[in-house]
């Protein structure tokens, strides 16, 4: 069954060990960031800097497993089709973002998403853990230079990753529209996603 | 007044804002992973994926600020005469990492050795957020791979850090006894800090 991620917003789901979760960049530009967490314990949870240093890729890429803080696999990325590009080395946005950035009163967030996601489904998150920015373009030089640039990815574009444990997957539909991570246009918009048996 | 960082070990130390640190890598080859919490608040902290997301850089440079979990300076890099190779990518060490490298039995990690350094000062981390590692050298390719490398920095070499607001800074002297990141001797030893007026 098809989920829609909305717009701006939130949504987390159980996953159970061995089913696949593909997540659809519907129309093409937007950042989907996407945490795991352990359903037994939710402490232990989907580690951006502990899948680095076992994986030695700065992207995953297929056949990558993602590890949690415990050095565990709990996602293995199994087909991609937006070319390979996703970030791991980007906090999630959050309210301190957008007032850095000059914007005034409060702004969505993926911080807060990933709280009201979880929330929905009668969870807290431990802590903001480091997300895995699906669709996100963090473009490096070899003088270790960071940008943010528009997504490469198009319309209907998609991730599958396999549960590698029981777990609570949760989506953030990247709120930012003031610099053009989410296209040119600067317009967040709906993501959608599915367990798959 | 020069304090050590024992081999193997943890420590932490209060620091007022405008306080110099000095981080000295002794005998030249010792990784020293290091850590800064708000004093008045331990919940804000030094965060790499912050800092990344406002420096863009993969390594932060001289005159770059470190920011917090809250996105505000927390230390700045002053001086480093260790050739600029530092890590942000790689989480803290733990019994996990020494386990999945087929160590048998407790190992000294640095992510308890965080905690034991704040618990002398009287403290508990709130996490274990990723380490700023200095030190250590992690290179990567322009198509994203990295490597745990041995360090390039030489006896006697430190980094200067300004403290922005008041501080905790904690740090451990990596016991990585099994991969070259203390060297190819795989010979863990002291570090030394000195906080500056």
């Amino acid at each position: 069954m098809l989920q829609t991620i909305p717009a701006r917003r939130g949504k987390a789901a159980f996953v159970e060990k061995g089913q696949r979760i593909k997540v659809i960049n519907t129309h093409g530009a937007q950042v989907v960031d996407t945490w795991a967490f352990n359903r037994d314990d939710i402490t232990e949870f989907m580690s951006m800097e502990h899948t680095r240093a076992t994986g030695h890729h700065i992207i995953p890429r297929i056949g990558d497993a993602m590890l949690t803080n415990h050095r565990r696999p709990i996602l293995s990325v199994m087909e991609d089709t937006a070319g390979g590009i996703h970030d791991t080395l980007m906090a999630a946005c959050d309210i301190y973002r957008y007032q850095e950035l000059g914007h005034v009163g409060y702004h969505d967030n993926c911080t807060d998403n990933l709280a009201a996601g979880m929330r929905a489904i009668g969870l807290a998150p431990p802590e903001t853990p480091s997300p895995f920015n699906l669709f996100m373009n963090i473009p490096w030089t070899i003088d270790g230079t960071l940008s943010f640039d528009a997504p490469v990815s198009t319309p209907g574009c998609y991730v599958i990753l396999r549960a590698e444990i029981d777990l609570v997957i949760a989506f953030s539909a990247c709120p930012q529209d003031i610099l053009p991570i989410n296209g040119v246009a600067c317009q967040p918009t709906e993501a959608h996603f599915e367990i798959l048996g």
